[in-house]
């Protein structure tokens, strides 16, 4: 399972694949070991991940994708099950969240419609204020990276959870790294409703074993012959060390270092490091 | 010195003004006492003040409110005091913190220009990442209840935090009490970027004692013979109590009541308490 977050250091940083991955990834799969991507990014759905593997000249198929959103999707349908009509979402997100409920059948309201995206009016206070503006139906709040985040939004989605809706987040990632720089991240985005109602929503990305649930019950894959493969101790390697896997790689081409888990009061420690995934082929190669 | 926020209840709660308020006022003020509102809603000018105390037929001048917009542009200007050109404010939230620094001669950007009131785009990306996005005057980040907030806001506010702006705010209250229920307040607005930068910023509002140094640099009152009133225990009467005025007096018009100052750990315990304010009239009146 590899962790494959944007301009994050497992299989390339930005818009550069490190040398051998592509080879790799081929040498691994000609052995038998079923490679999954497994990504904190709720923005695009597998569909227009798959698009950019293609880019970089990695085969893949959509199955071989498993995102935040995907998992959330899951999270909601199978597990949450809420009976119908109470099923439905409102999402604060973009459209790779919408894909991806889709997918599940899950129906939301929210998300990228055009009739949220405009400023707050005196209607819309009142409406919210005595529930006509609220679809009866909305049971779940999703929330996670919103480009278009704006007060109306947050406005709608505290009023749902005032009203017991459950609160589930794609990712807590307080930032978005892009540009060799941060932006906000998911993490961000929904923090204000954290901040409103006072509960942290249940995170369905790494390294919520919610999310390994998820994963588990698609793949059906055997725990102790998995190994995580991720350059983050907080996200990654602790998401493979607290889902019990037989094993956790940590590639040393993205954000920590060794130093970092050999320190005093490390998040994660992982079973194994290289320094580049490449590595994995061996020496003479 | 009277807490005077929308919707809560000293004076008045939504539109309905509490009976008597206008001739304890008047009482009062026959009586030598100065009147002082203050307030922390930062999206009204002291001039949009004015007009509601006029519209309750409460006569009042505009140097009689001192808001935590107003409160701020005190601080920058003559606390904080930096060397201009680099004393620019990039503003999160509404006109009334413009008006404020405009009456304090303080450079600004963002708040209500509509520039900022749009989708992030590719190129907003970059120009932010590379700072050529950037007013490299900006100093300080001042934010507030902005309904107008977006991830364009909210990411060019933390490049500029980044980069060493210092990070202030007129309150930090979660929500705004609106209709009978609440809204995301000024605090919801910007804790995305208290949680992208693991750093809090100064509050200009109540309780902070910022405020109370404003407050005293401008009356020149003496805090022995000042008497803070107030609902609220955590914001009104521990601002009295931390600003070490002659007393504190509760109301029990508003959010708190007598069990809350009685409780084990109560926030701050007020000197006296009426039930209403008119009762100050005292009896047979």
């Amino acid at each position: 399972m590899f962790a494959n977050d944007p301009a994050l250091g497992v299989l390339w940083s930005g818009d550069h694949i490190f040398d051998g991955i592509k080879e790799t990834i081929e040498m691994l799969r000609s052995k038998g070991k079923r490679t999954v991507f497994v990504t904190n990014n709720s923005t695009k759905s597998r569909a227009e991940y798959l698009k950019k593997f293609e880019s970089k000249g990695i085969s893949c198929s959509v199955d071989d994708v498993f995102g935040s959103s995907y998992s959330a999707a899951i999270y909601i349908n199978r597990i949450l099950a809420l009976p119908a009509p109470r099923n439905k979402v409102f999402v604060l997100g973009e459209a790779g969240i919408e894909t991806e409920l889709g997918s599940e059948n899950v129906p939301f309201v929210g998300g990228t419609d055009p009739a949220f995206r405009r400023d707050m009016t005196q209607a819309d206070f009142d409406g919210l204020a005595d529930g006509s503006a609220l679809d009866p139906d909305v049971g779940v709040v999703l929330a996670g990276l919103d480009f278009h985040v704006n007060y109306l939004k947050l406005a709608t989605a505290y009023h749902y959870l005032r009203r017991g809706a459950v609160y589930l987040a794609t990712n807590t990632d307080s930032t978005l790294p892009m540009n060799h720089t941060f932006f906000p991240g998911a993490g961000s985005c929904l923090i204000p409703l954290t901040n409103m109602t006072g509960t942290q929503p249940l995170a369905l990305g790494k390294p919520s074993q919610a999310m390994m649930d998820a994963v588990e019950g698609k793949f059906h894959l055997d725990r102790a012959r998995t190994c995580m493969v991720g350059d983050r101790l907080d996200t990654d390697i602790r998401f493979g060390v607290e889902g019990r896997l037989g094993g956790t790689l940590a590639v040393l081409t993205g954000v920590n270092k060794k130093a970092d888990w050999e320190a005093e009061g490390a998040v994660a420690v992982p079973s194994y490091y290289v320094d580049r995934l490449s590595d994995l082929r061996g020496s003479g190669q």
